[in-house]
Parts: structure tokens; C-alpha cells; sequence
């Protein structure tokens, strides 16, 4: 079986062993080598998954490690940039939570990493997996609907992190409405224009920087002069809460439901559902399919969608998202540029 | 104002009631001139529902009151047959709720009586006037679905009524069951040619009649060999659930839903809605739309849907489902005629 | 019968005229006496709505007729606030159509007006008397879901209206977005802090001003502190989308959705449903009980809900967003106090 | 790895094969060692799932290979009796598709086998592993529902299955209905008192056997005095239609929609969405939860869940309905044993 990608797992946390399990389980043409970690414990237990996998101390162990074709970063966002240059200086292929950075220098540092070393670099915007985005962009792109107009997109999660976490995610739009921004991106195929963004911190103690924010709205003018909101909050109770309508001159799609399972109580006191309790539930099938795409990428030399010029152009939404709220006003892309 | 044809109920108990003030508040061109109901109390509360509306002891009196067109009755059940004939008799247009008689000899004996006085009759089959029942017919009759092949409908009510009602509705299927057995009829325009009838008492007292049923489930084989499922319920504790689907060689319609109010609740316990609370809940409009329907026929002298015919038809119906119930096995139309 | 309030009508195009047709059929307490209208064959065609209306040549004649108590004024927007003076000085109740005025001077004159005279003003926010609305705005009230922190708000209209009413409409947002900006108030009981409004001109001749715009978004911060974004449009194919959303600290209320019928087609090609096809389908009950409880106010001396006050604070919204639009910045509240 | 179960798969048609692949790459502990086919190039074709997996000329060869631990059949439904018989003889634990038999007689002598071999058999019921089934069951058995009433169960085919599948099939009942018959005791825990059927032929061509029957209704009732109506047809249009609610004397569990995805489409002609396509689209979770359980069952030494006895249960309910509706009567239960 030499003939299958070797992949080792940088940061297994939650997502990290997911992602380490897709590998190891759901993967045939992946074997999962090598796991790593901060946290020796974390990475001990994920090394059971499979009878192939090793735990190494440290990324530097896991990186010099030549039987290692690719990795899977899934440290905390602000060491991205970091791992992404040492993985590519290593020759590995390189698949990347997002963001891949909390700033447009980090960003650009890691691209040119990965251009210099010619690896490929997949990033972790899983929505461009799931069955229904992928329809909703094939009705937008088939113009049945005409030119986009309008779009209402929200990401929502359950309840917030723990107080440590905000210590290294970078803001809430890198952290958070990121998903949106690229969603935005995916389904229209347009750039923004102009973004305006007004954020406040009700859900979790304020640290007096932009992680801290847990609820945003940002308001966005894309290139062809159609206008999108999105929505954003750290903590809905009512579950993992992810919409988006796409508006064109002549229709609309809507993705995306609150109701988990297809199952529903009525009583005399009314009708019950469940809600989406996590985005493991509502995305699982999507995570496993960027992880097949990543390792088929790697395997046939192919390039991966969800680039890192995909991954810059979401976080330069960000940035755009960050300075408008701390400015008070609209800040055009141009800007930028 | 004397064009406005000229109504006097005959029993205003809660659904007498409804159609009073229907009459009075919602028919421009009908006028509330009488009604009457065994109890006087109610009688003269229902009196109140416009100045032109005076109480009558009695429906003979009510009957030989000269200056009224046509009458509602919405006496009770066993009543239907005497009723009608008095009012035909008395040569006034009816409007009469379902069913009209408690077996085929009083269906016949009305539907007689009506003929020679050559008044018009119509019944309370009320779901033939609601846009989805009449949408789901076109969509039906249009051919686009193939021909008609299984159907399953259900009519639940919320509670059980109190124990008096039972004295003098007749068998549940003729008393609750007609309703779908006449919406069967309306939306597939096909006869039955078999029924097979089960059912159980659960939620209220049984008094060793056909009355008391109260969770019944009606086998039919129509004319064109399609078969029909419907399931009723006196006590279904989640309000008034009505729905029917009809699946053709091509397709399926499917009306009815459960929820009433455009209206959710989430949080962290799941997605609440409502309910439809009770029959008025789900089709006040259809409700109006009969007697303004009623009213336009007498005053236009056409002949109304939802005739004595039908009325007749979903009877007959009622009587084989009690037949097979009581012996134990199917029983086919062919019985009856 | 002459206890009944006496209402006329001033301005019967498609509105005016439901709303005429309602005193004349479905408020039992009042009487259509008059009706009048710049076309005079729509008038006069409104005045057949019962035997009791006569046409009469313009609003001056309407007013000055003693007999009448009351006025349902439906003229274009920019003669509102001229109609509600002139109402007001002949002593007549008043219930006008949305928005009252174009701008904040003539909200103001005409609120003086009727502050001076003594008469009532009720306000066409029509959603605040439907069910469901009002269900939220209890459930937001109870203190169940906590703190207001996100509301998402929607108002499409399924197609334009014709070019010669952006002639005297005003702003889309005072024209439309008001709708919105009444129920944010409504169901949250919070007034706004901030506004950012951008918008567009997709599916109208553009005549260069305020009035021609047709998609819009309105970013509002609330003076809590929560955020809210609404999203308007003029042309949505898809039918009338009304719908909002209210998220606590605790959980959300959500009202509205796309299907009219309960009435479902499924065929090979997939599920079909209809959509809402107009405000008249979707709030037919709702345009109804405004005018209900204006007579009943009118009737028993009380004030009506949706009153001018209400008006006045939507509209300064309008205004905020129509700065915040021209100048390309968030406007202040406190810029307008 | 010697500690995997090593699985044969006799029978790699479409379902044999997805199972094949399940046990392939689904199941860490389990190993695809061999497979076989009446069709030589079929099972080559399955050979390939894995690098472990081996091709075998015939299922008494494959039986016969001391290093298989289990079986998994889906063979035509006429053989699954001798298929049974010779791999418990084999000492091999089974995995068997529904039907166990087509008839009464070779159920039991089946069962007998794996009885006497002391080897395990899991039958497909794969509802039983689907999480809103589960859900149901749990809701149901916490008795906050109440006593069991009232059951509405479908099950329909987008289209039939070739002419060839009828000959080997067995009843339309023991093919298809069964996987209703087993959820209706799943959901409520009680067995079946009397059952009456109907049938009918309207999508294939009849070749005079209860095989080429693709529409029927079975009205069950159950021990407790509950009743049951369950539907089904091979000839949909509209995907696969699976659904049921079950009715307590408090409140009632619906499980199922059409919907698959999360997508929906609206323009000026409606709202479209689109509808399960196939048992795999539901149930791929609960068919590779089916076959994970089963290896874990036995890897660990325990009784699996969907027993012989379940089987044997359902064709109970089959063999009752195929009477029923041969004799054109209800039969009761109690006939059979």
C-alpha cells in the first residue's frame, strides 16, 4: 500500500481529530502516519486511530519526516501563517483550516511560501463541499436566475468558545464570518466593492480586542453594484444556525434549514423539531469531502478548489470588516488594492 | 334594501352561530332576518348579531314566516331529515351541515322532498371551498399527475365533544368521516366501489352505539380500481389536523400541514410552532365562502355545489364503512344500488 | 342605525378601495357613506360598494359633510400630510395610510394638526394587527428569550409599481423600508441609536432621486445596542416576502415564510409550492382588523394603536437611512433630536 | 491486523455492493476478504473495492474458506433460505437482506440453522439505525405520548425494478411492505392482532403472481387494540416517499419528508425543492450503521439488534396480508400461530 498519500495531522484538538479520523477512516487512498500536538495527551489519543498512526513531538519532528507526502494544519489560527511556511520549506501539500492568517502580511507571507515551494495549499472552507451550496452556485451560474442582486447569509454558533480561545483566533470577522465571506465569493462569483461592518460583545467578557466581538452585521457592495448582508453571532442557543439566499433579477435560492433531524413531536402544547446542534452535524459530509478532494489532489497532481487566493480574498473582506468597525464607516475595497 | 335575500337559522349553537353572523356581517346581499334554537337562550344571544335579526320560537314558526328566503340548519345531526322537508315544505332554499340524514331511507326522504319542492339544497361540505382543496382539484383534473392511483387522507379533531353529542350525531363515520369521504369524491371525481372499515374507541365513553367510535381507519377501492386510506380521530391533543394527499400515475398533491400560525420559536430546548387550533382556525374562509356561495345561488337562482347528490354519495359511503365495521370484512358499493 | 361611525374615504385606488370594502362589509359598527378620488370613475365604482356610499367631488366636499366622523385617507404618499391637516381642522377621525409625510416638517405639521384639533390618528401599520407579529412581540415581551442582540428583517414586493408612482411615492426607504422600520420598533420596543443604509436601482428606470431606488439594506444599531439589518426590495418574482427575524440572548422568534397554499405538487421534476402572492394575501386579516380597531376607537373614544407617534418615529428612520444613503455613512439618531 | 473480522459478501449487486464498500472502508475493524456473484464480472468488479478483497468463484467456495468470519447476503430474495442454511452450517455469522424467506416454512427452517449453528444473524432492517427512527422509539417508549393509537406508515419506490427482479422477489408484501410491518413493532414494541390488505397492478406488467402487485394498503391491528394504515407502491415519481407517525392518546411522533436537500429555488412560477432519489439518499448513515454494528456484534460476542425473530415477525405480518388480500377478507393473527 505504498502507493497511498501520507498524511500527518498537525493540532489535533476537535476539528483536528475529525479531521485525522476522515484520514484515517473514510479515505481509503490516505494513511494517516503521523499526528502532533501541543498538548502530548491530545495527540496520544489521536494517534490510536489507526494502527499506521505515530505521535511526534512537535511539528518540526512531524515536518522532517520525508514518508510524509502531506499535512493537515489545524492549530490555533494565529500560528497558521507559521505552519504553512515551515510545511511548505518541507515540500509537504498542505491543507489549512481557515483563516490561514489574522493579517494581509501573514497571508501573502504563506502564499508566496507555498508558490516558492510549489506544494499545493488547500484551505478549510468546507461549504464549497456540501451538496447544496454546490447546487445553489449551479442554479446562479446557469443564469436561470439572472444577474445577482441581493443576498442574506448568517452564521451562527450554538454557544461561544472558552475565554482562551479568543487569545489566538484573530477577530471575529477572520474568525467567524470568514465562512461567509468565501460563501459569498462561491455562490456569486463576484469581488467586493465596499464593505461596512458594526459589531457589538454581548455573549462573552470583552478583552478590548476585535476576537471579543460575538455579534456583527456586515454590510457589503459587490462589484457589480448588488448588495449582501451577513449576519454573525457566537451564541444563538438554538443550535448551529447557517442560511443564505442568493437574490437574482429573476429568482432566488435559499440554503439551509434550522431543523436537524427529520423527525418532529406534536402535542398540546404545538409542534417540536430539533435544531442543527453543531457544524459537525450540519457539515460532516462536507468535511469528509474536502478531506477526499485534498488527498485526491495530492495523489493525481491535480489543483485543489478552496485555494489560498481564495483563503486571502475572504480574510481581505475581513480586514475590510475590521477596519470599518473600528473606523465607523464604510471602507472600500480599493483600498486595499 | 329589499333584494337581499332574506336568511333565518335554524339552530345557533357554536357552528349556527358562525353562519348567523357570516350571514349578517360578511354576505352583503344576504340579510340575518330570524333564527331559532331549542335552547331560547342561545337563540336570542345569536339574535343580537344585527339590528334586522329578531328570534323566533321555533323553526314551524321560523318556517311560516313568509318575507324569509332560505334557511340554515345547523340543528343537530338526527334532526337533518325532519328539517329539511319542513323547510322544503315551507318552500325556502337550504343550506343544511353535513350530514343531512343518520341513514339512506332519511337521505332519500330529504333529497325527495327537496325535488318536489324544487328548492335548492347545499351542504356543509366546506373544505370544496377552500382555495388548496380547489387548487389541488385543478391540478388533479388537469391530467398532469396520470391517472388516479392511491390516496391517503386523515381528519383528527382536537378533543372529544362532551358526552351529549354523542345521543345524536350518528355513527362516527357518517358523523366525522364524511367529510373526507366527500373530499375523496371532490378531488379524484370517482365513485367507490368497495369500503372496509376499522375502528376503536379510545377517548371517550363507550355507549355501545357506532356514535362513540372515536379512531376509525376507512379501506376504499374506487371505481377505477385506485385504493384510499383515511384515518380519523376524535382526540388528537395536537390540535385540527386535516390533510389529504392524492398520488396520480405522474405525481402527488398533498394539502393540509399542521402549523396555523406563520410563526417559530427557537431556543436552546428546539424549534416550537403552533397548531391548528380548531376547525374555524383552518378554514374561516371556506366557511364564508360557502354561504356566500349559498346566498349567490338564491339570489341568482343557479344551482350550488356540494349538492344533495353528494351529500347522498358521502352517506352512502358512511353507511358501507358502518356496515363493514359492524360484520367484519369488506363490503362492496355494489350493495347499495 | 345611526349609531354607526359614518366613515368616508378619500382616495380609492387598490388599497383605498379594500379598505372602503371593508367599512362597507366587514365592520359591522360603521357605514361607507362617501367616497371620493382624483379619477372619478374609480370613485364612482367604489361608491357601488353599498347602498348607503355616494361619490362626492373631492376631498373638501368630503370633509365638510357633518354627517361623517371619521376618514380612511389612501391618496399618494406626498398628499398625506396636506389630507391629514385638512382632516383634522373639519373635526374628523383620521386613519391614513403609511407613511404620513415625506419628510420630518410635514410629520410635524401634520401631528400638530391633529394634536390641535383633537381627533384621532391611527397609522396603516397593518402588520402590528396580525396574529402572528403580535404572537412574537408577547413572546419578545415575556422576557423568555432575554435581551434583544440581532434582528433580520425582509420586505419584497413580488414586481414594481408603474413608472408614475415614484412621481410621488418619496424615498424607497420612507415608501417601503418604513414597513420594517415600524415593526423593528414594534416587536422590540426599542427605538433606534444609528443608521447605515445602502441601496441600488436594479429593476426600475432611475429618474434620479430617492424614489426609483429598489433594493436596499438598512444596518441599524438599536439603542441597546442591538444590531439589525433589513433588506428590502421591489421586484422579488418570487411573490410578497415578508419576514423577520428577533434573536434574544435566550433564543429567536421568526415570522413569516414563503408559502401561501397549503398545497403541495410533486412530480418527477421535484416539490412545488406557491408563494405569497401579494400584501393583500399575506395580511388580508391583518388589513382588516386595522380598520376594526380604528372604528372601535372611533366608537368608544379610545386611542388607536399605530398612531402618529408611531409614525413620526418610522419615518425619521426613512430620513436617517436617506442621509446615510446620500452622504455614504452611518447617520446618528441623535443627529435628528 | 489479524484481529479484524474478516467479512464475505455473497450477492454484489447495487445494495451488495454498497455494503461491500461499507465493510471496506467504513468499518477500521472489520476486513472485505472475499466476494462472490452468480455474475462473474459483477463480483471482479467488487474485488477491486480493496487491496484485501479476492474474488471467488461461488458461494460454497467462498463458505468454505476457514478465514472468513461472517457473511454478508444479498442474493436474489428466493435464495436467502439455502443461503442462510449454508453458511450457518459454515459456522459463519450472517448478515442477511430482508426478506429472511418468502414464506413461513422456509423462515423457520432458516432460523432452525442459525440456531442450531449458534452462529449470529442480523437482518437489513436498516430503519432501526437511523437516527429519527431512534428518536421516534425513545419518544414513544418514555410514554410521554401516551397509549398507542393510531399509525400512518408509507413507503414508495421512485420507479419499479426491471421485469427480471419479479420473478424472485416474492409478494410485493414480503418485499416491500415488511420494511413497514418491522418499523410499526420497532416504534411501538407490540405485535399484530388482524390484518387486512389491498392491492392493485398499475405500473408493471402483471405476471399473475403477488410479485407484480406495486400498490397496496395494509390495514393492521395491533395487539392493544391500535390501528394501523401503512401504503406503499413502487412507482412514486416524486423519489423515495418513506414517512409515519404514530398517534398516542397525548401527542403524536412524525418521522420523514420529501425534502433531501437543504435547497430551495424561487421564482415567478413557485417554490421548488427537490425530493429524497433513492433509499441510499436517506439511508446511507443508517445502512453503514447497520453493518458497523453487525462487525461490532461480532467482534465483541453479542446478540445484534434486527433478529431472526424480527424477521421471522415481519414475514408473519406479510404472509397475513398476502392472504388478506388473496381471500379478500381480514385474517387474524392468531391464525398463524
Amino acid at each position: 500500500m505504498t502507493d497511498r498519500v501520507r498524511v500527518g495531522v498537525i493540532g489535533t484538538g476537535s476539528l483536528g481529530t475529525r479531521h485525522a479520523r476522515t484520514v484515517a477512516e473514510r479515505v481509503p487512498k490516505a494513511a494517516l502516519v503521523a499526528v502532533t500536538d501541543e498538548r502530548r495527551d491530545v495527540a496520544e489519543v489521536a494517534a490510536t486511530l489507526s494502527p499506521e498512526t505515530v505521535h511526534v513531538p512537535g511539528h518540526p519532528t512531524l515536518l522532517s519526516d520525508p514518508a510524509i507526502d502531506a499535512v493537515v494544519i489545524t492549530t490555533p489560527n494565529d500560528t497558521h501563517v507559521e505552519m504553512i511556511c515551515a510545511a511548505a520549506r518541507a515540500g509537504k501539500h498542505i491543507f489549512c483550516e481557515k483563516p490561514i492568517a489574522l493579517d494581509l502580511a501573514g497571508a501573502n507571507a504563506a502564499l508566496a511560501a507555498v508558490s516558492e515551494a510549489g506544494v499545493k495549499l488547500q484551505v478549510g472552507f468546507q461549504r464549497r463541499f456540501d451538496g447544496a451550496y454546490r447546487a445553489a452556485r449551479d442554479k446562479l451560474r446557469s443564469g436561470k436566475l439572472g444577474e445577482i442582486e441581493l443576498v442574506v447569509a448568517t452564521t451562527r454558533d450554538p454557544s461561544p468558545p472558552p475565554a482562551v480561545y479568543f487569545e489566538r483566533c484573530g477577530s471575529f470577522f477572520a474568525d467567524t464570518s470568514i465562512h461567509d465571506y468565501d460563501v459569498l465569493r462561491f455562490l456569486t462569483g463576484l469581488e467586493v466593492a465596499e464593505v461596512h461592518a458594526v459589531a457589538a460583545t454581548f455573549a462573552v467578557e470583552d478583552i478590548g480586542t476585535l476576537a471579543t466581538l460575538d455579534t456583527a452585521v456586515t454590510t457589503i457592495r459587490l462589484e457589480n453594484g448588488a448588495l449582501a448582508t451577513i449576519t454573525n453571532s457566537r451564541r444563538s442557543n438554538y443550535g448551529y444556525d447557517v442560511r443564505i439566499e442568493v437574490a437574482g433579477s429573476k429568482g432566488k435560492v435559499a440554503v439551509g434549514e434550522h431543523q436537524q433531524s427529520r423527525f418532529e413531536t406534536l402535542t398540546d402544547r404545538g409542534a417540536t423539531r430539533d435544531f442543527v446542534g453543531s457544524y459537525w452535524d450540519l457539515f460532516e459530509q462536507a468535511y469528509v469531502a474536502e478531506i477526499q478532494h485534498f488527498v485526491d489532489c495530492v495523489a493525481n497532481d491535480t489543483e485543489p478548489e478552496a485555494t489560498g487566493h481564495d483563503a486571502l480574498r475572504a480574510l481581505e473582506i475581513a480586514v475590510l470588516a475590521e477596519r470599518s468597525y473600528t473606523e465607523g464607516r464604510p471602507v472600500a475595497a480599493s483600498k486595499l488594492r
